[in-house]
């Protein structure tokens, strides 16, 4: 309500009719994590759009606009994003001068900027935007920092006549913004640049905004994983899961230990070197993305057996080794030596709070036929429950990483094995059975939470599949108001087993944006032909 | 047998000892169309294959195969492809001339031969393969002709020190030989060429082995189509089944009837012109492949109602016109004044022997509602009987492509409503349910079928469907000798509902590959293991 007076005063001062202004979205926030912005106004003002209209292309859909359909043109040779006299970012914020440059090109394309660059263009009669003027308004606008779970991404949009303003408190809500602005630009006909008068105010629902990327089951080269880079800020994404490592390829290129990559990877040259890993680490930062390594222990672990000696568990059969090899060994004190210097690496390499260190999927056979892991169990009191075995490795393996100071992300068997967590821990619900009752489980013992399960994109099947993942509704599990705020977000997850560079593209955009929808857009974001419509329109964007 | 004994006397005058040769596949002919070299022998004087060997990424597997262990050296400075002395084609043959450069590339890569090509290889003491050359043994090579239904593509390839003889009856036999030799070099691990002595005696199971692309549902770019014929090749497919036009969008640039294109297309640059045709249909023959062009009447037609007044039939609703329009109207005269025309323009831009005239999936509906179509069906005596009417249509369709000396293909439909058919019309069998009494049923009836049913590729599912495609047995349905002569291949149809230039080909290769080889080898490869190892390889060299 206080927007809508303030949009109304902006209209006043400039002179401007906004009337008939067309409203395509409001809502009242959600379980949205943090909102430096006022409360929406309410529907009832203005009414709802029908028939093409610029925000027909907007994806996902901001949490309140309202556009006029008032245009105004861009002159690719004048027309300027800059900082504001009023931001605390000044020119040599190296991420928003990049940002600049990036969707001036998304905006105008390369070779038109050259072509019109030259020669200005005629004067016309038509009412013409300027300049895109962004500030940034925290003291520290975070140039040099990197997105985390706290991050601001909201933004407030006003496009007018002659200069278009965008407000975020922080850097990361400037992109966020950039990403909107652009989209509203559209050619017409004749190929000249308009965008129509307008006023976004903008959040996110859920603060983690998840892809996740498998370089294990197929090597991807880093191209793929730069140009996903760019389709997950095009959708507003903001953490790269990259699980790295599992048990068919180990292509992360450790510092301390080379022999991990040098054997275990598929080759000499498919590998992740350290600067490659920097070099996407940056890319992600510069797009708002934050990466999450995932270094999965203690199974899905058998490329870490060839490079690292006597890290996984000997199997038996009729009291002899059989030669082939479990999880890791967790009876070891050579492993957690070996995991404390790991972990100190990864810890270090890696600027993102957090860290998932996996736990999914252990099978305990292996252990169950080796002698001095039983003997240990007895030892330890475990009787024959292995899921205990599997706790005292985990928790082993948090204390390490707590040690420097990461947060720890855990696949759910963790949560269910009872392994005793700390109270940040995220546990990332995966399992497709009964996910729900799963999220009330996690969050009633008061954890954050993060679902996958429903959002595997690795799956395939005839068709627009796109709706299933559209029409999922993460807080649709019984809890409190509090548990539902302990559900920070989700993730789209593409598994490698079928996945390489030939396919990653096609396989997961745009189905992964039905996902970025849901995970930014308001609760009440559920109509499917609208969402059809733009999201035909932002393919062809991407595209 | 004679061809176990004619090796015999080669390795003795070559002074070579074969043994222990290798033998992968043998196969009695089952079902080959047609076949210029003997019968294979019998396997029982060689052993099978164990373990990594050369013809582990040979793909489709050859009919008849034996290798040796000996490994002769080809260095790309000094190999070349000639023709024979003994071969009806010159070297003004410009098939095979574009045939050996595409192939050197294949082998060789093309930055390598210009390294090397500058600096000959010392001399080693492995024995070298200087040459490969290729013997036409019929009197008129073909060179300039298009392959067709009754080609050759028979070979027969001797690698032996110092020379490799490939001998062909036909130009069509040298393009999959030559397929097949390039499959036969591999690099070592120091990167030299190798080739291990071997000699292939080769023809294909089923004469049309083809790749339906549907470029109505979604345009695919000239490149697309360019880069689909190049895998086809890699997989000895020889048709390309061109479902060029739909209800969709009508993106064939027609010379008679421009504006069918102008309105019909999704936008005017959304187009094949008619050098874009010439272009498909060339760079096609150059690797052995027919073009069939489909227009597919009377329905599936909406697309060409846009640039032609009263070729579709308005349909009512209460005895008014609603504006929407049904099939081609088969009522009217200038119908057929119009598709005389069209089809004689289609008959002399596509050179094949036949043309694909649709006919699936007529809906009755709108005749229905017609009181015109009625009234025409009262006076023809058709009662109620729509399927009739239909026929009555495709019959005047079939009389006008006839008479432009074309043979047909049709969809399983027209056979099925009972529309008297030349007895060469070629009937395509696409109904999932019970595809084998179809088969059964077009075959009794005495005209030649082309098996579609099983191999829809556009339905996707997750995992190796190819497995599923590659279990199909074309011949499991019951008739006589007679009748199992009449199925004279197959297609792999992708549908382009959900395909563009964005995921053709990992939606299409290697999935298709499974196909080729069901449609090339002997009915007996059917190793499931072996076939995943090969594909593995030949899926690599692909890339």
């Amino acid at each position: 309500r206080a927007m809508g007076k303030a949009m109304g005063l902006v209209g006043l001062l400039l002179g401007l009719v906004l009337v008939p202004a067309v409203l395509v979205s409001t809502s009242l926030r959600h379980g949205a994590p943090r909102t430096e912005v006022g409360p929406a106004p309410a529907p009832a003002d203005w009414e709802l759009a029908a028939g093409a209209v610029p925000e027909d292309s907007l994806w996902p859909l901001p949490q309140w606009l309202r556009t006029s359909p008032r245009q105004l043109l861009l002159a690719p040779g004048r027309f300027q994003l800059v900082h504001s006299a009023d931001s605390s970012a000044r020119p040599d914020c190296g991420l928003l001068q990049d940002a600049f440059r990036r969707y001036y090109e998304y905006m105008f394309g390369h070779s038109r900027r050259r072509r019109w660059g030259r020669r200005p263009l005629a004067a016309r009669a038509d009412p013409e935007l300027s300049e895109l003027q962004v500030v940034i308004e925290a003291p520290d606008p975070g140039c040099d920092s990197y997105p985390h779970l706290g991050s601001s991404e909201a933004y407030h949009l006003t496009v007018t006549e002659p200069v278009a303003i965008l407000k975020a408190y922080e850097v990361w809500g400037a992109l966020r913004g950039l990403e909107t602005f652009s989209q509203l630009v559209h050619e017409d006909d004749y190929g000249s640049f308009l965008v129509n008068e307008s006023e976004i105010n903008d959040f996110p629902r859920f603060a983690h905004r998840g892809i996740l990327l498998d370089t294990s089951r197929h090597y991807l080269p880093l191209k793929s994983i730069l140009t996903n880079l760019d389709a997950m800020a095009f959708n507003k994404f903001n953490v790269l899961h990259w699980h790295i490592v599992d048990d068919q390829s180990f292509p992360y290129q450790s510092i301390y230990f080379p022999e991990l990559s040098d054997k275990g990877a598929y080759s000499c040259n498919l590998i992740y070197t350290p600067a490659d890993v920097r070099l996407v680490i940056e890319y992600a930062r510069l797009r708002g993305i934050r990466v999450i390594p995932e270094f999965d222990t203690p199974g899905h672990t058998q490329s870490w057996g060839k490079g690292q000696k006597d890290l996984l568990t000997p199997c038996y059969n009729g009291g002899q080794p059989t030669g082939s090899f479990g999880p890791v060994n967790p009876i070891l004190n050579t492993t957690y030596d070996f995991m404390t210097k790991f972990f100190k690496e990864i810890s270090s390499v890696f600027p993102d709070a957090y860290v998932h260190l996996g736990g999914d999927e252990v099978d305990f056979s292996c252990w169950k036929s080796n002698p001095e892991v039983k003997e240990f169990m007895k030892k330890q009191g475990f009787g024959t429950d292995y899921a205990k075995l599997e706790s005292y490795y985990i928790q082993n393996i948090l204390d390490i990483v707590s040690s420097y100071n990461k947060g720890q992300i855990i696949w759910q068997e963790v949560f269910d094995h009872e392994a005793q967590l700390k109270q940040d821990t995220v546990v990332q619900v995966w399992m497709a059975n009964n996910y729900a009752r799963e999220l009330s489980r996690v969050t009633g013992a008061g954890f954050p939470a993060v679902l996958a399960a429903p959002w595997y994109l690795d799956y395939i099947s005839y068709g627009q599949d796109w709706k299933k993942y559209y029409r999922v509704e993460p807080l649709d599990f019984s809890g409190s108001e509090e548990q539902k705020k302990l559900l920070i977000g989700g993730e789209a997850c593409l598994w490698g087993e079928f996945v390489d560079a030939t396919n990653l593209t096609p396989r997961l955009w745009p189905r992964a944006s039905a996902v970025g929808e849901r995970l930014w857009s308001s609760r009440n974001v559920t109509d499917l032909q609208d969402a059809y419509r733009r999201l035909t329109n932002h393919r062809c964007r991407m595209l």
